[in-house]
């Protein structure tokens, strides 16, 4: 037989945009691996030059960039950056979008919008991204406008150890902000000891839908140490609300907890004055000083990206980190 | 200038799986058309045959099928049709699909499952289809699992419309069967009139999750015109164990609203059984006589089909006949 | 050089749908390995379900399912799992399809069919299917329908080794059961010793073609061991039919020998009754104990698929295995 | 509403590649058009170049070539001009391809070939084409190797009425130069008036396959008008000896039909000196002077094409062309 | 023949993202049309949100949005537009892009960079859009990154036409900023009546090549009124040292004429303070009134590409705009 | 876990089309592989025919055809044998095009011409080819027509050193033969010490553009030695009368170097008699003996294509092969 035949070799190579190098930096040190040297830097007029110092040609690349504000410059960036492996032979691409834009764009509320979210993954295929790797997508059916494999992480367990430590758990009500969200409260609830559950009405009384009332709780929460919970947290406006009727109705405490804390203004100047006694987000985004505040907490998920980055390099299992669920 | 220039002509034409020919026949009345006469029979292994016996090229072909159980047979019938329109040279394909199989298989809920809803939209777009209409469909976001345009139509209206003749709207109660659709009895309530609304809580109770009780009601609904709210039902269990826990929670009355009437064994003897005064469904799935019982109320789609399929011929507005909301 | 890099690993994993469990077991029981442990059911309204239970990330899927009745439902199976594959990260999926559903819809005899052949490539295509293996396609051409590599497996060998043992090859004929097989024919006739050859004709006499006359057969058939070949037997009217005029044309006796048994309603009856000594067919697809009769003899085609299966995942060559042939 | 409305016009537009311009030409005629003035030619190392030299923004474009030798400049060219009217706006491509090349190359003999006719499809789709519009294609199956709609047009209607005039049809029989084309021989014998059918056998006796003889006749022939028939004529050998054999077993006379005159040397000496009292072709492809002999006759295809283009544009019907067979 | 047949209309309508609303009015107002009302905001962490407020349905759509900064927003604020009407089923999607984001990144000038304008060309293509229209291209080249129509357009007859009464064409020489662009200046001098050419070296001696010398002068420029030419203006770095450098040398007066007036920092100050006499751009990009200064005259591009946008709409020639060379 | 787990082992194969044998002979060589052993000829009508001869099922494959004439036929060859690549299983193909044809029509120049570049690369996407390796494109920008990695190698460095050691580099002056050459005339000169540049200037005075004048050569040639350097040599009209005009100007030699022979009549009778003391290029195309003149020099581009093969193959850096600058 003609040829040369060799052992096949595979490689590992973590790429970093500009949005979040802290995480980036995080994971690698995870993964114990050094990012690629690479160049990246704007044009005059804003258009994005990326370039990699070394060779990836045949590696496995993991193209890391977190969808935070200037938001659109940063996914153009982790397109070209995705191009740029394309071209450069890289074997198989992993974008990873810790928090994915666009997410809750997922359908049409009204004839002629768009659907945002179904328009990015099919931007990424284009680029040339092989699979998407998140975490705690705003619907789970985005998981499906991506023609290919997406490995969906969860955050949760992550939040939940920290805030099992910080509660009596014989004390504790999972409160959801609106009815959309109790099954994930529930999911908390279980974790947690199985506590009860609690969520509030936004906007309108659930038995006179037409008539504008003062948010309200239903179920139980007096004396309660409640946990609030969300997928994310943009300006905060219901959350802070939530939280100011959770104690006027008699809670003990609010603690929140949230995956994605997006803190667009005047996010933090809210949560800070809301009377939470903890407000509790992982770093799937940046949050610079000027965004913190006293009560927040933030929780790395660089050891929950590293370790599916690496499942996914091994061809090992990321539904084995969360117990054959996700 | 070489060449022939002719003004450019349009037609319509109606074309009809073998599922639902009752569908298709109301909807061909409506339209004042003649459906396209087709020959469809099935090869003694199985395999489905069609062929149009008259020129569809240059045509805008709308083609019905409705997923009814044989679903699988269905589907590829109108697989099977889209792909002898696109090789009869037909202009523009949309597939009709009054009730969209698979459209609850529309995320993983765990690892390696599929997602079947995605899938479902792909083979119609591989087999050439332009365009998918479909009724009320189980997530909004499966719109965004088709490329191309989805036409999404809302049965509500036509359910409401009767509804609203059966019941006194000052004592009604809008009721979902699970926290879930709390949303859509939101907006049943607000074309009722405003009345208030409940939920039935199916295996647990909120304020105690590990706790296996039996189903309970939130909201008041002793002595209220009680009507239950869903999009399908199917083996009907849901709907009648809810049925029973309103009337015993007091309801004078339980009218069981919901767009698509699957109805699978034992469903309608569950719901002839459970209590309810009567069970409006529409005709998006063939109702058959032995699956017809003394509460049932079938309401005909066909109208709306009609009627959107005929703004999409003439570049209209679908949207328009949701009052600009669809 | 940044990055981790280590050796690569492959891992061939066998899945099968539900059509055709004895056919898998067997090909694995060759392989020496254990099918994907697989859930797999229908829904209320005949919706498939499925879900691998163990992890397949990297692996070369192979992913087997026998086309037979209810065909339609068992090609959604193949599609769904095709799908869940590519979505469960494995690297290269490979859809075995025996028995290739819908091989004779190659064509448009007229004008408005579909091809539904190509159409079932496509459909593969699209859920994710990397490439085809089957056993004698009705027409060859077929291969050309998939965007792919198709790995096109034979199995006369299988069945001239039966028959060669079952007949005196001094005096066999071999005998097609129209015009359009005389060459797979010959090839019989030369793998069992250079026989003469024969064929029948079904409605017409060749020299008066618009005269319905009775079949005839042309070649000498009067005292031979006459083996009647095909690629298939549907509703085995034809196969029956033949036998019966080589009897009367003075046949010794008649061995029937066809790849696959399709054997739809009435065939099993009107083969055991024609006069045939021995029906020879391989399982590519499920023969049911009612349809089994006395004359009936069902060869494995299990060793070829799993010698084929390994050539392809060992990277060997499929058509070493006929002789550089296929 | 805003922006502008107006009626819609369309434009149907003929355009030619250089193989064969008298076909174009009679093409035109038939159609009453001009062909789109256009500037071809080639460069100095072989690549073609070309130019429309009027708009063709907005028109359905009939893209003729006949793949004639040498083939594959044609090929290319063609596939340029699809290019070039895909970049000018045109709305819709049919690349007519007479003589469809590469046709004969549509299935794997072997393992490791390719499937050229698929690929010839697939290169016309890639560069733009939205149909195909061929004759008499050598196996009816690659219809299905392209991704759009295939107008298949019968030649046997225009060489049947020809032959008609020129026999004795009392007296005729009609017969095919292999086994492999026996039905399309009960066509022409049925349009015939049902006269007998024969049949050549190229190398061996269909009764003792090993033993190689001289060719024979199936059918009787003797003291018959023979109308041998095939879809198409290359290096003319197998022709040839089939009208030897035939007038050696006594035929009164033959005349070969058939639809491409593919004629690469040295068939027109062979058929000009193997007795045949006519050879009947049409100018699917190009036919030089040096090529023609006393005994062929080439029938005009171009009012076939013109009517079938015409029916295209008209969103007529093709297959009413044919009496509802095509 | 069953079904509706109606005469075809077709419908404009002409749709501006939030980049540059005066150029869209001027386009608008120079068409006779009212821009489609569009709802278009950013959500606080910057997503982009739009919706068109009447149905757009089987109309002809031009979307314009000029690349100015912030670049990739409005890039993206385009796509999402593309998106919306290909679900809102739009007929055909013409995006218009006056000035083509990254489109000087066409080609990768080392190994392991993007090629980001192939890229833009692929994002646009995969949201929906039909065609391209933009206005001189940096590199002609990049029309083939578009899988589709490209309508180029030449600013250049609007440029020359306002500089021709600007100088006395007797005394004109044009110059070039670098020797890359001669050919344009040659079109240039053609344009104004045949006058002679220079252009200008940027950092070295053209016959010692590795010296590092100040730029200079090839071509005699001494009392001459120059005409300085590029695509565009960035920084304004090289063409207001060309300025410069032509004073120095004896220009009599300088004039510069570019397409794209870019004006990132400081090229408003730089142009101001250079020493030319007049900067001659059109508005392809939004200049605010701070960017502006005495010596800039910016002249409208709107009619050219109204103009453009009616022959597309009409199937008329984009290339008569041009005299045949577009 | 279930199934097959081995060592992953990987192949090369090098495959040849009959184009440039001795080339692919060469590079084979270098790599110390035998070429995979093929089957290619003619049909009688032109069809290529192509069969590998033994299997590369899961091989890296390597297809190398050079692009002279008849230059359609053989990219016809090389695409087929792509799609046998395809069809047989091969795990990735690279597409070697040494002269990479139809890449000067690589835009539109005027309205209504193809852009045959893009359209070449796209054929080579449909019939398989994953990388596209070439040498010394026309335009760089031809990269981004190819949707996936294209390695460019340079010949440069081949030629310099060639160069370096036939001219006293202190007197060399290198000379572009037109204005559009400059950038590459400049990359010889530093890399060949520093010399002096200049250009010819083909049919105009550069200051007086109208005036139809001699050719005339801008820098100082007198008494130099003058490399004369291009990417290719067509028919070398360009060429020889710049070598004249040089000489008539008082060059003391002139070499001339270009990557690309093409030399299509009557090139060589041309350069041989243009008075230049060597013409240097590649055997990127083959060049027949015919062609051969006493001043020609051919270096090799296999050592530069064997190394980059297996620079892929190895997952190396083929920009490594540049000092970093590919």
């Amino acid at each position: 037989m003609t040829g040369i035949t060799t052992y096949g070799e595979k490689r590992l190579v973590l790429i970093s945009g500009r949005a979040h190098p802290e995480l980036a930096a995080n994971v690698a040190s995870e993964l114990d691996v050094e990012i690629v040297p690479t160049t990246a830097y704007d044009f005059a007029n804003g258009e994005v030059y990326v370039r990699f110092a070394e060779s990836v040609r045949g590696a496995d690349a993991f193209v890391l960039q977190s969808h935070t504000a200037p938001i659109n410059q940063w996914i153009m960036e982790q397109l070209i950056m995705v191009d740029a492996l394309k071209r450069a032979s890289v074997k198989q691409i992993t974008a990873i979008l810790p928090f994915y834009g666009y997410a809750r764009q997922d359908k049409k509320h009204r004839g002629r919008e768009p659907i945002s979210a179904r328009l990015v993954a099919d931007l990424f295929k284009t680029a040339g991204a092989d699979r998407l790797m998140s975490v705690d997508l705003h619907a789970a059916q985005t998981q499906g406008f991506f023609d290919g494999p997406v490995d969906h992480l969860w955050a949760m367990p992550i939040l939940v150890d920290y805030v099992r430590g910080r509660v009596n758990t014989e004390n504790v009500t999972v409160v959801s902000p609106d009815a959309g969200r109790i099954r994930v409260a529930e999911q908390w609830a279980a974790k947690l000891g199985g506590g009860p559950l609690a969520f509030v009405h936004k906007t309108r009384d659930i038995h006179r839908p037409n008539q504008a009332v003062a948010n309200r709780v239903v179920g139980e929460v007096e004396g309660r140490d409640c946990v609030l919970v969300d997928d994310l947290i943009d300006t905060g406006g219901t959350i802070a609300e939530a939280v100011r009727v959770l104690l006027h109705q008699g809670a003990n405490s609010v603690i929140v907890a949230a995956t994605h804390g997006v803190l667009s203004d005047p996010a933090s100047q809210r949560l800070a004055e809301c009377g939470a006694s903890e407000v509790v987000v992982t770093d799937t985004l940046p949050i610079p000083p000027e965004k913190r505040f006293a009560q927040l907490k933030v929780l790395s998920i660089a050891p929950l990206l590293a370790r599916a980055i690496r499942e996914v390099f091994d061809d090992g299992s990321v539904t084995s980190l969360f117990d054959g669920n996700a």
